[in-house]
């Protein structure tokens, strides 16, 4: 129930949005409370929905003023708890969600420039089809498509299956509108691809997860989609031929769009759900592979494929090749259907000369006696990522099981996060990653630009 | 004549770097005080050459326990007055230009990681060298490739030719090293290219002009060098066919290395300088492209030119095709030798669309009466940007004619620093290009980072 400063504060939030925008009734507010994975709950006052960074402004500013805090949702389906508040443990400071769910505006693509603004909760898939009425595409791509917002994907940096073509998230950043934590609004809107005046603001929200500011609007890069492009799945005898082949392609002047690793452990789990096995003869490996380029990209992909080493079996097809594709996208629903216990899921990466190795260390942590679970490893093997999936592992042996995974990461000189962000999940082991200048570096920083602890708290920082 | 705390102070850094590196005689000091374009000098107590960056956080510490003020200086290559201190006024406060001219240490290549660790004082062409031994490229070039640093290309978040396929300076970018204004060292060296822990301090270094930290290693990622490509020079009609050659090079698959536009009056004074007319019949604009691709390059680049709008007159070679890069590779040179006053060199960016019209508008500068000068436009067309170099221009009338320029720019919704950074020259138009509340958040982070003001005073901000 909230206490009478807490309605002071909600009655004035309902001033700026619309009292059909402010939801404080336990049914409407479960839904932003409750992460993807729902592993995460939280609590707040109340569920805000602004409509313009202009609200989200004046939202900001009496939150300030009532030194309330603020947890920035977009679509809600980040994978480290960052998209939800944590539970209430400090009563006496209020508490809000600002859902940019009714922030959906995508502006009129401009084809000559290649870019488009939108607002932070249009979503990804919502880019990329305005992209597409104008023959272009968006860089980014990821299974949550349909969810994940702009705003999402730029203040967590996502990554996604376009990364090795693309670029990461930050990459596509032309432009940001964001609301600081003190009500300003920072803009950078221009379409200019070289802009060297000043810090680049824009790349340091990128990745800030909301700890620094709202962001509110994009203007992102869009991308010429390759004319024709092949997608082929290699059956291969070791991690080292999928690097290989990655570089091969490049070699041939083919440009790789998408290259992602899987095992037989993890095909074998999709064809058990149903999918197709991809190639006829299995192999331990299997990397998938979509290229593209001028001239008989068939061919060329061919001999690509004849010269392979360690190829087991292989099949090609033109792209978009969906149920060459559905191998690899069907992972997730799969390994979420066949685990008894709720998956562990990370994501690593490590250098790409590490990666044969590491790999073959994570795919070892299943037979531990200590540690009973079945790995199901996948990933974007060209950025050296891997999607490290451990089934069954009892929940009282969730974090042993992950101290040992990133202990494995450090080791081969990795990052504990490669495209998921720290969130809440992983902010115990920032320091496996950062040393304490880089730490305090952080810190000062949000201490400048949120010297209250209103944006974000408890996301990327301990309390 | 330094005065006695001074002393001291300079036989500190004489104990961290050695005696031989400190220089403090007007004659040997005098190269380390004019920048490339003769137009800054400044002044200094002594130049000190560190080796390592355990001297550079030494000569830091020292510095900013006697409140000196750092200048640091790469391969004074920079164009905007940066990379040497300003003219003495306050006489009080100690003053050293740090050079990096001893720091050239390049590691050994990782071939399978692709990238490589240099030290900030390895020049442009050292890194290339390093990458090409391994059958791999750096992703920047530009003209001063002898003379610019790893450590200046980053700091000043260079572009240059190969922008339009590689990205800029920040984009090379896999790791740091640097030392804060307090001394300490900002480490994140690890060869990933996917690394979503925090906010991205590498990325806010680059482009801040030294005035941050001193970068002092770099961790850059190399790319594969296109396996054959070819060069064409297009004689056009409009600038707008320029823009559609390139959108017509990727819709057919072609990677476009390099994209540069030139106009008539550059290509005569090239010729006139000795260079070849690239194409036999002349056009008011010319477009070089580079392209790669996979299968029969020539015939693709062919059918390109045959179906291009506005072309006058073509001509095609593989690359490297110096021949074909010498008329544009010319235009500095001939431009700083045919003209009766000091060069006034801006370098501008526009959205794409915008593109034409401010080209147009920019070359009639000329012929304004009240700024009687000669405009020699050039510049990378795929980017937006343009080199606007302004001959014969009466001294006094520098500053009025490129708050001309700049009019047309910021109208035309441009940048007035595409790639050479703002340094001293351009720090009275930043709010050009930049708003308060922007420029009151660079100053924020300015301020804790550097509190004290040590590092490259009177750069980016007004003093």
């Amino acid at each position: 129930m909230p206490s009478p400063p807490r309605d002071g504060l909600l009655a004035r939030l309902s001033g700026i949005v619309g009292d059909a925008n402010v939801l404080t009734d336990p049914e409407s507010m479960s839904g932003f409370l409750l992460d993807w994975t729902g592993r995460y709950r939280g609590e707040a006052d109340a569920i805000v929905r602004p409509r313009t960074t202009a609200e989200v402004s004046a939202v900001v500013t009496e939150c300030a003023a009532a030194d309330a805090q603020i947890c920035v949702q977009g679509g809600n389906t980040g994978l480290v708890g960052g998209s939800v508040p944590p539970p209430r443990r400090d009563g006496s400071r209020p508490r809000i969600v600002l859902s940019t769910v009714r922030m959906t505006d995508v502006d009129e693509v401009d084809a000559v420039g290649r870019c488009v603004g939108v607002q932070a909760g249009a979503t990804v898939e919502a880019v990329d089809a305005a992209a597409a009425r104008s023959g272009l595409a968006f860089g980014i791509d990821l299974a949550s498509r349909q969810s994940a917002t702009a705003g999402g994907v730029v203040s967590t940096n996502a990554g996604g299956t376009r990364m090795i073509r693309r670029g990461n998230a930050r990459s596509q950043l032309l432009g940001i509108e964001a609301v600081l934590a003190d009500g300003r609004v920072l803009r950078r809107w221009a379409s200019l691809v070289k802009d060297n005046v000043g810090y680049d603001l824009p790349a340091l929200l990128a990745g800030s997860e909301g700890t620094l500011a709202v962001i509110t609007r994009v203007l992102f890069r869009l991308v010429v989609p390759p004319r024709a492009a092949t997608v082929a799945v290699a059956a291969i005898a070791h991690v080292e031929d999928a690097i290989g082949l990655i570089g091969a392609a490049t070699s041939r002047g083919l440009t790789v769009e998408a290259a992602e690793l899987m095992t037989e452990a993890g095909i074998a789990l999709v064809t058990g759900h149903g999918q197709r096995r991809p190639t006829a003869t299995p192999g331990p490996f299997y990397v998938l592979l979509e290229v593209s380029g001028t001239g008989d990209i068939e061919s060329t992909t061919a001999e690509l494929l004849a010269d392979a080493d360690g190829l087991i079996d292989a099949v090609a097809q033109p792209a978009p090749a969906r149920a060459l594709w559905a191998a690899r996208e069907g992972h997730t629903e799969s390994i979420a259907r066949s685990s008894s216990t709720p998956v562990v899921k990370l994501d690593i990466s490590v250098p790409i000369r590490a990666l044969p190795e590491a790999f073959a260390e994570l795919a070892a942590v299943g037979t531990l006696t200590e540690f009973p679970c079945r790995p199901i490893l996948f990933g974007h093997v060209g950025d050296g990522n891997i999607h490290v999936n451990l089934l069954d592992v009892p929940p009282e042996h969730a974090t042993t099981v992950t101290d040992h995974v990133f202990g494995i990461v450090t080791a081969n000189g990795g990052s504990i996060s490669a495209e998921h962000g720290i969130g809440r999940a992983k902010v115990a082991w920032t320091h496996l990653g950062r040393d304490d200048v880089d730490l305090d570096i952080m810190r000062a920083i949000k201490a400048t630009l949120d010297p209250r602890d209103l944006l974000n708290p408890g996301v990327l920082f301990d309390r």
